[in-house]
């Protein structure tokens, strides 16, 4: 294997441990130790790397904050009523965290960061905002039934996604994360959206390179 | 003051100090120097009364864990149709939370220790039977939609009702959590009962002694 290579199969691994162990833990409780265990690594290999334990919950965190963006940009492409397109992205979020530990750990740690410690929960906020957008598209399309404020639901769907991840998270490592996300979808949409409004598009996970 | 009252208030008076401290920053960053600092007492005074900081938060969790037990009886006492028992034990945890800082730590401190450490998440999952429990009445006495599945509605509302009071307590410690446990209701109650059914009973706190 080419040196360039051996190091980036390197980092990989060291973020892979690394997530392994914030997503069971959390990023107080993860000790540097164990994530080099796991990963089979040196002090040394570590440090050419990254040089903190905090650097690469940062790398992890930039990761997740990318790949959101992405998504975004993916389902904007498709062209789908506002609705639809927020039901997709809300389920191929959870889709995603219940299948890949490094894009759960950072959303774990972007989640502890702000929600554990007050502040300026900025992830909620931005995605408060994304989704009320959706929510208030969908109003003037006509979508939402008459008196539904855009940004109540958009706080309801978001309460009810961080709590079902973090309940999911503690009792099944986020394997029922979809269900209960689409459930959620489920008893929320129906209740807003107009009578006359119906879930259109794939459903599936989108491209995201 | 008699020497009774005297211990009890002084109790009273850590209980209270470790509350605003563990509200605000958790178990793990709240330290006893801060605590005795808040509270205006010794070491000494505190050790009269608690063998340690995890000692105070135990007395947190249980007062908690007692007040809930009564709210339930309570609003089980009032007889009225289990989905209105279910808006109202919502909607006043809501209220109890926001304005008791006491209680608001005790939640905090049982839901972290759950929800940050992988475990038996046994307060959610006492919360969603209890709810299920509510939602299978509803169901037996056709205040359901045919086909809601009452565990699934449970688990909706529980993740909304834990995903709201983390945000809320991060942007306005919890000053915001009584409106967005009532959009939580609004959006999903209505949702999954029978057309035929209304809110009933007072919606107010009940009389929790």
């Amino acid at each position: 294997m080419p040196q360039q290579d051996r190091a980036y199969a390197t980092r990989e691994a060291i973020l892979h441990a690394a997530a392994e162990e914030f997503d069971r833990l959390g990023y107080e409780r993860t000790s540097l130790t164990a994530v080099l265990a796991r990963a089979g690594l040196t002090k040394g290999a570590f440090y050419f790397h990254f040089p903190s334990k905090e650097a690469v919950a940062d790398a992890l965190v930039e990761r997740q904050s990318d790949l959101w963006a992405r998504m975004k940009e993916s389902w904007r492409l498709r062209g789908l009523d506002p609705l639809s397109a927020l039901h997709g992205m809300f389920a191929e979020s959870a889709d995603r965290i219940a299948t890949d530990v490094v894009l759960r750990a950072g959303v774990r740690l972007n989640a502890d960061r702000e929600v554990g410690y007050p502040g300026v929960p900025s992830a909620h906020v931005m995605w408060e905002k994304l989704v009320a957008v959706h929510l208030a598209e969908a109003a003037e399309r006509g979508d939402l039934r008459p008196g539904v404020d855009p940004e109540a639901v958009a706080r309801t769907l978001c309460g009810a996604a961080l709590g079902s991840r973090l309940i999911s998270s503690a009792t099944t490592a986020c394997a029922d994360f979809p269900d209960r996300i689409r459930e959620v979808l489920g008893h929320v949409l129906p209740c807003v959206a107009s009578p006359g409004w119906e879930l259109s598009g794939s459903q599936t996970a989108s491209e995201v390179p």
